[in-house]
């Protein structure tokens, strides 16, 4: 087990490279790490196999929660004791319980099972629609979610936060060309739009290997991937309002796809 | 029309009136009003011949949007002109447009439809999840919603922005008991909720009549709810996740209704 490594200088560079990894996508991209705040995104990633590359607690916290921070402590590379103001600064959160690993991003995974059924999803802006999307897919039993990479980050404090950790166990698959990885992994596409001469969604017969795509919460979905799906799907509205939420839309849709 | 009234003074008593109606639920159910914040909101408003009490704008709102405001001053009891600095004290966004309308919430209405087909919230703690609830619904068509008095405010100005102004169209029944109200009404009721034994949303055919009934995020339904309803149905999950969010059970939930 990795000893503790005490931090008590606010200028350690250990602050400013954490506090980057949680304010900036770019940083996380270009450091391949993440951040996981609190004791229970912290326990969920724990349980899923992923490793720390460090963990970083304050005495307060390791005192209160010692059994199950020692569990991280075996998976830790580095384990630091950061002093309670200190730790301020790399808290994403108002009150923070005092816990933070940083992880390795998964590997990009290209090999997606081309007889599951997923959705993917083309600029979605919101990380709490990305979030709760993917806590949606996991609970339904959806197979893996394709993100353009244009996609708010998933790994953001936000999207992690929103998806109730779902996002550390769904497979993702994070993709500049969207269609092009749809059509390389032979998956039969189907766009869910708002125009009302689209197919209704509720009479299509979903199999293995398909996948729904969900647009932008302004714009929808690109003409790209429209013309490039098999079937463009509409979820009939009644109403005034102008369309169904993205996180709302992708409910139906998945149920849809597994009911 | 009325004229423009202009507030110079910071201690002119409309301003701790209307922030108090912006932030406390209690002041406004005890005044019968509520706040309408933004250009779209208060056109909306406008579009569902709601009356305002109080229209309050920035000069600058008022030059730039002209003719809708003039709309605005039509329906309005009393219109005032705000310095900008003051309008930031009434405001509840960091970039406010200028533009307040402060209305009588509707009379509560106690004549619900009997063969309408409605969504039931039990004390949904958080204004965004009623918000997207309400959206869902009008966008499906859903008759109204029938809200017990524990359930977040539906005219907090978070609960009214998330529901991006369906909240304003969207008949609301509110009470103070949710199962005497379904039962009065003589409409059928069914309990979503997570028990694996409980009857499968899909194979539920839905009638004129029926109302859906969702619970708290974190708690579910009262067991007085599950007990006094006709069925218990529960939306199939096979991932790890402990349940669906709120929002996307009543989407998939009021799907089932009306597809």
């Amino acid at each position: 087990m990795p000893e503790f490594i005490e931090i008590t200088s606010k200028d350690n560079p250990l602050i400013k490279f954490v506090s980057n990894l949680q304010s900036s996508s770019k940083y996380r991209i270009k450091e391949g790490l993440f951040v996981l705040e609190g004791l229970r995104i912290c326990d969920d990633a724990y349980q899923n196999n992923i490793k720390f590359d460090k963990l970083i607690v304050t005495k307060d916290a390791y005192n209160k929660h010692k059994n199950i921070i020692d569990n991280f402590v075996s998976i830790s590379k580095n384990c630091y004791f950061l002093r309670e103001d200190l730790f301020k600064k790399i808290s994403d959160t108002n009150s923070p319980q005092g816990i933070i690993a940083v992880a390795n991003k998964p590997q990009k995974n290209n090999n997606i099972l081309n007889n599951g059924r997923f959705i993917a999803l083309e600029n979605i802006a919101d990380p709490s629609n990305l979030g709760a999307i993917a806590r949606t897919a996991e609970a339904l039993g959806i197979d893996g979610i394709i993100v353009s990479s244009d996609c708010s980050d998933p790994y953001s404090p936000k999207c992690l936060r929103s998806s109730m950790g779902t996002l550390l166990r769904l497979p993702i698959y994070i993709t500049d060309n969207i269609m092009e990885y749809i059509r390389n992994n032979k998956l039969r596409a189907f766009a869910c739009v708002v125009e009302k001469d689209a197919t209704d969604i509720s009479t299509v017969k979903f199999s293995d290997g398909d996948v729904i795509l969900i647009g932008n919460e302004a714009n929808g979905l690109s003409e790209e991937a429209k013309l490039n799906s098999f079937d463009c799907l509409t979820i009939s509205m009644k109403g005034k309002a102008e369309s169904l939420n993205a996180a709302a839309a992708a409910a139906i849709a998945m149920w849809e796809m597994v009911r």
